[in-house]
């Protein structure tokens, strides 16, 4: 393909009208030719407009940031020789110099747009605006990134009160075209002029309530005339604007409205939600209408290639006979399946349009073999013509996506390298996510569609509003909806789980819930909402709001009450995936854990190790935290040393536990880090209480915690500091160490330790505290008789120890980077204060991203560097890794790939993320 | 001269005897033949001995840091042709061997030393611990930097019961010899063996005043003979050892005992206090006697070629006859003066030794003319032969340096580099310091020697302890003391100024004080002291520890009470110095400074401009901080407005005085800062205070403050971060600044303003904020109808704005670094917190120096650099400059110099260092 024809200059106007309508193949030459030509005369622009359709593709798959996912699939179908409605996508970039530039179409573009519109005409042999044989069109947008229901469509564009005639006539089917025309007025007026959608839905309600209609096929051709004429009236009345009756009015509102949607307060929080740029823009696909509502032998539908819940090899999906695209999306109507294996109840396409089925299922196969990935593929059905309007890899729950994965391979489809990277690791944080382990007890409300997986606790609340509300107080809510719409987003993410009365398994709720790894059930007909009263009932219970009920996602049940979880199955899938992972992986995975618990589920997730035993946390139980305030309130060294023996007992136990269970990967275990005063109390009644406790006096007590208390804390007495001042609890950290390590090691097992001193700012502050815990170490060894492999490190976690790496690595067996502290620091920022200003920063986009979740590249990522390349120069195979949150963030993996880390630790629930995560980029790399 | 001889190693040994006794000119060429063919056979070691005198010196004043600051000098001295008693000087790196190995002298080091000792018995024709001519040794030690007193002495080394006898007969004066033996008792004892000195001093007292004794000379032969047997008897007793009879015995304790001296307490404070290395070692001078007390054609005394405390050319000294070195030091007899030019007392060593004054004059020309300085130079009369000790640069107090460099560069002897290079920069700080202005009303209690100028006010302590004791109750005292000793220097660092009875203008007290800038008074023999009681008695008055004094170390008047003082008279020759400065000056200096005091004192100390003005110490002021309290607890927009046009006011007339005052030069001002919690109380007693004056409710105020309290306040919700969620206070600042700036315009007068953002940390915040000061600067442009030449620039004080530098610098005009903020980030130290764990840190050389103090130039100077360079690369001509602590800090300043910072800016009072210390540099640049 020629990429570079770049269009939209009048001057172009001539020679793109001219190779317009000629088949590409033959004229490629031509074409770049006359291209080489103009560039002699004229300057260029970008070009914007892209074709597609069975005739003459400009665009593939590859385009994809160009031309939208929707644009590029478009492409990429007609490209395979599918029968798609042909049409053209207005580019990405045509939105973003749209949006920011003029937020409307000057001539210039109109003019290109024509020139399209004419090459329309042509392969369509229909003719825009024309009141014999109308063309129609469908505008929709089409960002990069998937966004289901997230900004705007409108379907029928192009008819008015003269080409509805002419629709009326062609087809010989009054009721169809008026039938069109309201569609066509109800969604442009929504859309482009802003009308409340919901006026003229109640009109049209009334209307049928009235006649004692049950549905919308009951209304004449002449009923819809009165009706279109009525919806017109009332949009007068309610936006003071008529409705427009030329075509090109239509067709360049609609396209403005639809670049601006891009903006539109629900599709910027999803894309918020989902940390995806801000800047990509939406790509404009304008396609010749086909229609699913031209009768029986006419139909719209859904079809997954295989079913995205359960993974099973099998078609799924839903349809409507004699209907438009937007009636099963919106779930209004209850449609038929695709493919129905129940027994009694028969009506699915294979029985309804077998050789339509038939058809489809062989495009299935071919479009799940080229894209390598379970589909999720809109099509028309008109009059017996199967045409295909969408196809994308279809959003499935994470264990359905292994199993079709490892199928697909078993299948020959996809390499094993396919399927590392078709998972995106965050989606396997819902596989670790509890599940409903017991019922028993719990009345069982009713029964919905299980249209995404997992259990879910909550308080029932009835509005997107309530659920935030309620989650600002950590309130666990449930969030019930007759349906869902976009504007519930925001509502959706503060939610465990999702009910909604009505809709399908690929109804808005449903696609959503399932994309954000959110329990939900959709569907449950049986139950009824009062939404003034906020009530909810069902067959045999009334429950209102804050009333506390139970999802089971993955079977679609409603609970009352708070039923038992369990933690999650891991199958087999799972674990082929993590030895998968590990194969491809070169940078090591370890956990952030420190209580038996803990180690143990990291090591079961895969760690390699601990990457950060925090000791301080042992000294916060609840049997330990009076013992270590005597040792802090301790007024002669005596006294301390007593204290300190009591603490060095629990510690030597808590070691030997994690050592025996982590054996034989190493464990990195940082000493005493946070300032003394974290240990005491900071109000009256808990100060007063504790000098009761300890049998103190209240006001020496409170003089003492004045006399620790700082006014920065993170910046203050803590980490190494205290041990240069005070450092009788790093020798008895180290001393209970080595004891832990001796016994472990006299009974066979095998471990490696790492002793890391935290919050070092200073070469000789290293070398003095490494010197004092290497002479603790010697003295074990000659105690238990044995040589104990304990290694000693520096937590890299300030500015200053990265900018003098060099003099550290001299003295450092390894480097952790402590990546929290480092960002607070680099940027100035107190995690603990940062509520106050950094939503700010991110809702006017002065940051990308909270740098305590995702590495910031530009500012900590360089210091990192710095010091990596400083360490490497005097020390060449230091081992370096990291311990900070962002150590199970796959974006700030692929960049501590890139520095040649050696491990990360994070979290235990998020080792397998990580592992994939880092086998993806090792992937990348080698393809680079 | 051959510096590549290496000695030490015993195959040296012949070799070097071969050419010991040699003269040096004319065997030179020999002697590199004979060098060349050792280094053929032997591994030679360093060269640890360097031989001075008449006859033979290796060494010169470029030695310095080898041979200290006595042994260069003397070797120099010698060079010139000088009567120096010959010796050698063991170098500063042998100390060094010495302390880190061995502690003491093996036996290759002492056969090098004898080898040095045949050489001195040699050229002195006596030989030592010989019964007939015996050679008596000085042992004294000499570093590199002058540290007068800090280290120990030992005279007459060599005397035992034989060689004392020998010195008898071969003097014909047995008192003679005695005297010097106890007094080579009673150092070496002291020195080496750790005897109490003072046990000595009172046995002798005590035997004194039972005779009736009024001075040493009226003790006998016979006497001394039973005080030395009564002395070696108390040493036994106290110490348990003999005291040594064998020379050589005593000459290896006494150089390792010296050696030892380097680390004695009052030595590492003295360095301490002087932030000198202490890595460097002393250097021992080992020199042939000369006695100043064979009679009264002998004497010892110490000579300044120009009046140290008036700058005045003119001898001024003071000399003993039949004395030696130490009786003057000690202060223990009141010594004449070398020129007495009262007509009644004319005791002076013009009219009592007539041919040695006009040799020590010539000499003292000589040795001024060959240093460039005044010299401070110790000598010794034996029997009318006049002996040079000790040269070296005299201490002076500023005033008197300043008269003197500019007096020499009158006569031709220096250059005006010199003067520039020749000051110590903080010693202008004494110039800076008030002194007394009205004595009217306060009692003069006492008169003694004006010893250090300057007032100084306090409370009376009687000891260092207390001294230090009140220092940190912020009260400032004035140690009072017989005479101080080495022992007493910490409690003169923490003095506002010293009084002592006893000793003359040279003595210990007056030294020291001059050397520090502390106001001295000495020698006030009217006083008495009652240590026990803590009572001091002048003849009308008795004053006990606590109350208020004030010294006059201008007059030597000591006064009842606290007096008035008055602001520095800046003279004539610190005007010079100033405009001299600016000639050689390259990098400007600016002042942070907001009150119109503060700025007068800035320009007027030769500020070209202000680099910081701090809008919020402005808010601070009782007649605002309750506005800016209403305004911060405003719950409407409206009343927040009405608060903030009140601040207006205010702000505007503030701004428009400082404009004037510093008009034409630039000035840099910083935008709110401080987040506002700052301004709020946080005690429940000021709290409900406010409370009442605000009349608002106490519980909503105490839920407002807490509501914005941070737990790390210096990470938090402040600098332009207040801005991005709060921009009505910068805009109302900008407004008040702009303003301001067009009446200064109107009213004809030059202006430029530097509107600084503080606290960035990513560059969109930046422009986002440029973008607002932007806006409301063009509205008063509209508003005055005059141009504004505003820029506007950030504060760089984070890492992470270091590291995004090349991206601000496309938005800002300029860059001004705040090193506080930047230090207290790249450390991790809270500057707030650093008192419980610096001082540690200091004293156990974690680190050299307090970053906020002087630059700390691996960790935040490599950020800087690296800043710089990324701003420079893509802005080349960005203006730079600095507004920390570290800008007015001579060692900083070389570092910014190298930086090449465009301006730095200081407290008004550091302004005159800060332009000094930066000629320096570029005088060093220029150099090298």
């Amino acid at each position: 393909m020629n990429k570079d024809i770049r269009l939209q200059e009048p001057e172009n106007k001539k020679i793109l009208s001219s190779f317009l309508g000629l088949n590409q193949k033959k004229h490629k030459k031509n074409q770049k030719e006359k291209i080489n030509d103009m560039s002699k005369n004229i300057s260029l622009t970008k070009k914007y407009i892209y074709h597609f359709g069975p005739e003459f593709t400009e665009g593939s798959l590859e385009e994809k940031k160009l031309l939208g996912n929707k644009g590029s699939n478009l492409a990429e179908m007609s490209r395979l020789g599918l029968q798609v409605p042909p049409g053209f996508t207005l580019t990405t970039e045509f939105c973003n110099v749209f949006l920011q530039k003029k937020q409307k179409l000057n001539e210039c573009d109109k003019k290109s747009i024509k020139q399209a519109i004419e090459h329309l005409e042509k392969v369509t042999n229909k003719k825009f605006n024309d009141k014999k044989n109308p063309l129609l069109l469908s505008v929709r947008s089409g960002a990069t990134i998937s966004m289901p229901g997230m900004m705007d469509t409108i379907l029928n564009l192009g008819l008015n009160e003269h080409t509805v005639k002419a629709l009326s006539e062609l087809c010989n089917d009054e009721r169809f075209a008026w039938d069109n025309y309201r569609r066509f007025i109800q969604m442009y007026s929504s859309v482009v002029m802003k009308m409340n959608s919901s006026l003229l839905e109640v009109y049209l309600e009334d209307y049928k309530n009235q006649k004692n209609y049950f549905s919308d096929s009951e209304i004449s051709a002449e009923e819809w005339k009165q009706i279109v004429y009525q919806f017109k009236e009332s949009i007068l009345q309610n936006t003071g604007q008529l409705f427009p009756e030329d075509s090109w009015e239509q067709l360049w509102t609609a396209i403005s409205a639809v670049f601006k949607s891009w903006n539109n307060p629900r599709a910027v929080t999803y894309r918020k939600m989902n940390g995806e740029n801000s800047s990509d823009g939406t790509a404009v696909n304008i396609q010749s209408m086909v229609f699913g509502n031209r009768g029986n032998n006419s139909a719209t539908g859904v079809v997954f290639t295989r079913n995205p819940s359960t993974g099973e090899k099998s078609l799924f999906g839903e349809f409507l006979q004699n209907a438009q695209g937007e009636d099963i999306v919106a779930g209004t109507r209850t449609p038929f399946l695709i493919v129905n294996t129940k027994q009694n109840d028969k009506k699915d396409l294979k029985t309804l349009m077998p050789s339509m089925f038939k058809e489809l299922k062989e495009l299935c196969a071919k479009l799940e073999r080229h894209y390598k990935f379970v589909q999720d593929i809109e099509f028309t059905i008109e009059q017996n013509k199967l045409w295909l309007l969408q196809t994308r890899n279809a959003k499935c729950n994470i264990q359905a996506q292994l199993k079709i994965l490892f199928d697909l391979y078993k299948e020959g489809v996809i390499t094993e390298e396919d399927i590392l990277q078709k998972i995106e690791p965050n989606s396997l944080n819902n596989l670790l996510l509890p599940s409903i382990d017991s019922k028993d007890g719990n009345t069982v409300l009713a029964k919905g569609l299980p249209a995404s997986p997992g259990g879910a606790i909550g308080k029932v609340v009835f509005s997107a509003e309530k659920a935030v509300e309620y989650n600002k107080k950590s309130l666990p809510v449930i969030l019930v909806r007759a349906e869902t719409s976009p504007e519930d987003i925001n509502g959706m993410i503060h939610s465990e789980g999702i009910l909604t009365l009505r809709g399908g398994m690929t109804s808005h709720a449903a696609v959503v819930a399932r994309s954000m790894g959110r329990p939900c059930v959709v569907g449950c007909e049986s139950a009824d909402i009062d939404e003034v009263k906020k009530e909810l009932f069902f067959k045999s219970q009334l429950i209102k709001e804050g009333d506390e009920i139970t999802l089971d996602g993955s079977t679609g049940e409603i609970l009352l009450g708070a039923v038992k979880m369990k933690a999650p199955y891991l199958d087999e899938n799972f674990f082929k995936l993590m030895n998968l992972s590990d194969k491809y992986s070169k940078l090591q995975v370890r956990a952030n854990a420190e209580t038996p618990t803990d180690v143990k589920k990291a090591k079961e997730f895969g760690a390699k190790g601990l990457g950060l035993c925090r000791t301080e946390h042992m000294f916060f139980e609840s049997d330990r935290i009076n013992i270590i305030r005597k040792m802090i309130l301790s007024e002669s060294s005596e006294e301390r040393q007593t204290f300190l023996n009591q603490l060095f007992v629990m510690q030597e136990r808590d070691f030997y536990d994690i050592l025996k269970i982590m054996s034989p990967y190493p464990i990195t275990v940082r000493l005493l880090d946070p300032p003394l005063h974290e240990f005491l109390p900071h109000n009256l009644k808990d100060i007063e209480k504790l000098a009761e406790t300890l049998e103190i006096d209240k006001n020496k007590l409170i003089f003492k915690i004045k006399s620790l208390s700082e006014s920065n804390p993170m910046l203050g007495h803590r980490g190494c500091r205290l041990a240069i001042t005070f450092p009788e609890i790093y020798l008895m950290q180290v001393k209970a160490l080595s004891s832990a390590m001796a016994k472990i090691l006299k009974e066979g097992k095998k471990i490696q330790i790492e002793v890391m001193i935290p919050l070092v700012c200073e070469s000789k502050e290293f070398e003095i505290l490494k010197k004092l815990v290497h002479k603790e170490i010697q003295k074990s060894e000659e105690d238990f008789k044995i040589k104990l492999p304990i290694t000693i490190g520096a937590m890299i976690e300030l500015p200053r120890a990265c900018l003098l790496a060099d003099e550290l690595a001299k003295h450092a067996d390894f480097f952790s980077f402590g990546t929290n502290d480092l960002s607070q620091t680099v940027f100035g920022f107190s995690r603990d204060d940062t509520g106050k200003f950094l939503s700010s920063y991110l809702h006017e986009n002065i940051l990308d991203q909270d740098p305590f979740s995702k590495i910031d590249v530009k500012g900590v990522g360089e210091l990192m560097k710095i010091a990596i390349t400083k360490a490497r120069a005097v020390k060449k195979d230091i081992k370096i890794g990291l311990c900070g949150e962002q150590g199970g963030d796959p974006d700030s993996l692929s960049f501590f790939h890139i520095l040649g880390l050696d491990y990360v630790s994070c979290s235990p629930y998020r080792i397998p993320i990580a592992k994939l995560a880092i086998a993806q980029c090792n992937l990348k790399n080698k393809r680079n």
